[in-house]
């Protein structure tokens, strides 16, 4: 399968955390796109909705993106960092929060159809709830369902990928991990609804990918987006690929080609204290060759996973990883 | 809601972990059994199959449920202490294997019709796998997937309650939370299919039990049966219910009735150190409290997860807990 | 053992995380002083320096402090919040950055006995790291070490409370944990250096609070401070204590009598959406409802602790949480 | 500095937890031996006590250590399987209990002198507590370090390495990490007190083993012996090295050069449904693969953590791992 990889625009920017309001200076959008079309190997961008796009700039935008040469690979309405979202948005348990991120979102995908981008990536972060005792799961669900339903069939040309992530910004998010997102999926009916896996939300939400990976392919074929970062293990850090679980990746991507997919490899870093476009980079180099090992060795994939012999498979990561 | 309480009779038996074979004597099952009909509130129990019941024994056990006034609940097939299994039951990668978990498992079957016994709870814990790139997920999935539904479909009159687990005796297991398990039980397409919820299982996999009893009732109101018992949050310790995770067990009552869950609320502890029979009559007495709490209040509840406001619910709990 | 119950000043500020910019407005010091003097019960504040407290305004604090009869229990150097720190304070490679630091520091020690305020709690929270083989951890160590003596020894009245914090800002803090903080204070050959325990730290860090209160005591009796939150034990939530680790707190306040703490019990929150007085205010009353049972029971709790039966021990909770 | 492998024997024998009492058969001490002797590069054993090594075997023992070229690195006291100890050995609240451990503990300590093994690896694993307000914590403590005053006092040509570990067979562990094993190390007042470092249980506990390692050499050089095997960092799977945590054994070996250990580097692994000798030779085969790149590029390496740069460590990770 041939690899394509993008990058979150936004990756290139300022970075912050609730302490500190800013490690770097933010260069603006079209600034930010040069940078990434520089980065080795990106031939992709996902926009996040209103910071880097929006009605008012999308004709300009799109040029751009053909000037570089850029396809524009998602877009994720910005339903995180507005104030208004505070207690959710699709489910907000006011009505009115709940009608406008629901028309906020179909702005976004006239904005995708505008720039020939197939894919709304929704990660509803303040949708669930911080404390026991103070949600009621089942509106919120309900209400998760409806409003992803309507938009999905009001935009059956686009697909809807569902960007999990246990918790961050609430302690509970609401779409926590793969299996509970393809029920939601399910129910809404729709076959242009599916999944992002996002490989360090897996991880935080003790996933193996590879895993999950197959679960999206039995549950009809809904793995439509595939983020990209390492962490570890507790929480989003938001690394360089490869650095913490090296060995994951290898698996990740054998089960990406025994599932078929087809999609991007997508770059979703946040390099708090590093220059971004370089560890962006580092990130699809470790792809790279993680991949080379999996074309390389497939056959030998394939029989270790049906054999379930340890020895024989701490062999073979030895062998791949380091030399002998 | 009337509440009915069961425990596993193996809780009164012997207990050990992997460095040490004994920290107890074990009874036989008739003493265990009178031991925990003794418990105050008690009137069902669960059988782990070979252990506790057996063809050879189907007809004793049964006089000694009726001579004690008690339900058999269900039945646990012993899919986890026979080495044969070591490397999975229903998914072993070795045919025959597969096809002596299921013949088993059909044999518990019929003493559980005999029993008049309408819960086959199946707790796969050898199916799953150690160590990355050593398991094919896609065959494992579905072996689980046919077993599962050969069986359900041969017994129409029992349930299946398929019991997840994180993880232990395997570093991962198969069916490891509720949405991934009642993925599987739509998979088959089978209605006596659903999953059984073990409140220390849901705290390892990072689930809020609450929200866990809602997709059960979405995904087809699949939820068959209730384990209970508390722990620290990382391991299955099979604690006294309500030491660690108070608040939740609350939450979890109200849950149940707010999902129409008309079924057992089982003991499945492991009192390693602590006189069994107490132990499991503490969790009781707690569970007993809670509900008491949720039955007085529940209006109250249903307007706090309405509304939700923190510093309401924390007072409302303060004054519940806390007397004033 | 009298209570005293004081609240970090800024908690009644705006919360803000990296994907929002505020949530809140954030009202200004003297506003924020009013507001905490009105909670039931708090007689202290804590300040963090720069943000509330500098050489321009210490002298009208002071003036306000004296008019709301509130006593500085803490100033809080900004080792955290100013980009100039972002890859460490005490321990940046930089020695600029590293005698900047502690330069600061001692402005703000100026200014604390000028407010006649014990008590300077270092959170030096940018110090460590977040890859492997990206830090020198004996250098780290040692400019910890070495900054702290200084600062200690050239302020022998002031007491100087290390506050540690396995993770946040930075993947890994150099000081994680109560006995590492406790190993470094030991170091320094200082008396006036000890530890702050964080109730919502030591969660995240695997810490039972009582124990750690233990281990301060046995080192040289350093605990210094004490600040309380409470979590879902995987990030800091910064939540209202009680909601979440309800039983832990009974023990808390129980090992803090136990081991002779005189010292404040300092709310530290950060109430994202919640109305921040009432979530404060929240919190002490659970405390104050704590240390009841605490006062009420001391003989009984003795008696458990020393028993070490689960099964009275879960009687005695059942009985203090539950009512009977 | 040169590097020396052992394994622990019973790593050869029987696999069970505590469902299973037995995935294999359990070969003789003599037996396993010969397994061990013949797994390449290992030059060392070390014997738990009771199990492989007893007053009535130990000249034969010796014999075949002789006879087989193999160093005994350490007796391991068998503290954790006897039901004895079933609430703790040196702490348990019977002092009967406690003044046997001691006992038993002289005992293996005379062999080890007669062994001309010079470590006495403790793992006191059923010290520590299971529920909270179930222990007194002060009295635990202090009656540790009494314990082991005591033995290193009686012994002073012996070395004592406190193996610490966060949980199992107890939910809470007395020695639990590095940091606090230290300062119990340095309560007892005797140098000959200090830590083994098992790096799975690093893992669990959330610790940086490079991190750990110069904690030990800051308070008095006090890292007396390696476990070494791998996890998935929430439980103590003993799985083969480098499997999960690649890039974590590169560090690892870097700090035991830097802070000078010069001991052995054992396997403690726990191979459930492994060939037990050929898992343990993998973990060898990896470290000393890992052992090449840390040797190779030392120079390297101290630049990388002088200068904490995680795009230049993420290139250098890259290329030994992955070839370019």
């Amino acid at each position: 399968m041939e690899r394509k990889y993008s990058v979150i625009l936004g990756n290139l920017g300022n970075t912050r955390d609730r302490f500190c309001t800013g490690y770097k200076d933010n260069p603006d959008s079209a600034e930010m796109l040069k940078q990434a079309a520089a980065i080795p190997y990106v031939s992709g961008i996902e926009l996040v909705g209103t910071w880097d796009i929006r009605p008012n700039n999308a004709v300009e935008m799109k040029k751009a993106f053909v000037d570089l040469h850029l396809k524009c690979v998602s877009i994720i309405p910005d339903l995180f960092a507005d104030r208004i979202y505070w207690k959710g948005s699709y489910t907000s348990n006011d009505k009115n929060v709940r009608c406008k991120a629901i028309d906020y979102t179909r702005q976004m995908c006239d904005i995708a159809l505008e720039m020939d981008c197939e894919t709304i990536n929704i990660w509803p972060g303040q949708d669930g709830y911080d404390y026991l005792l103070c949600a009621d799961y089942s509106d919120q669900r309900e209400w998760m369902c409806e409003a992803i339903s309507e938009l999905a069939n009001s935009y059956p040309n686009l697909q809807f990928a569902l960007e999990y992530k246990p918790m961050e910004p609430r302690t509970h998010s609401l779409l926590a991990r793969t299996a509970d997102t393809l029920l939601l999926a399910q129910e809404t009916g729709c076959n242009n609804v599916g999944v992002t896996i996002d490989t360090g939300h897996a991880y935080i939400g003790g996933e193996v990918v590879g895993e999950a990976i197959v679960l999206t392919k039995r549950a009809g074929n809904r793995l439509f987006h595939m983020h990209f970062n390492d962490n570890h293990s507790t929480w989003d850090d938001d690394m360089i690929v490869g650095t913490v679980h090296t060995v994951c990746y290898l698996e990740t991507l054998y089960w990406l080609d025994r599932c078929g997919y087809s999609g991007w490899l997508s770059m979703d870093q946040y390099p708090y204290r590093e220059d971004a476009a370089s560890a962006i980079g580092e990130s699809i180099l470790w792809l790279r060759r993680f991949d080379e090992v999996v074309q390389t060795h497939s056959a030998e994939i394939d029989q270790l996973v049906k054999t379930g012999d340890a020895v024989e498979t701490s062999r073979f990561l030895r062998n791949v990883l380091m030399g002998k």
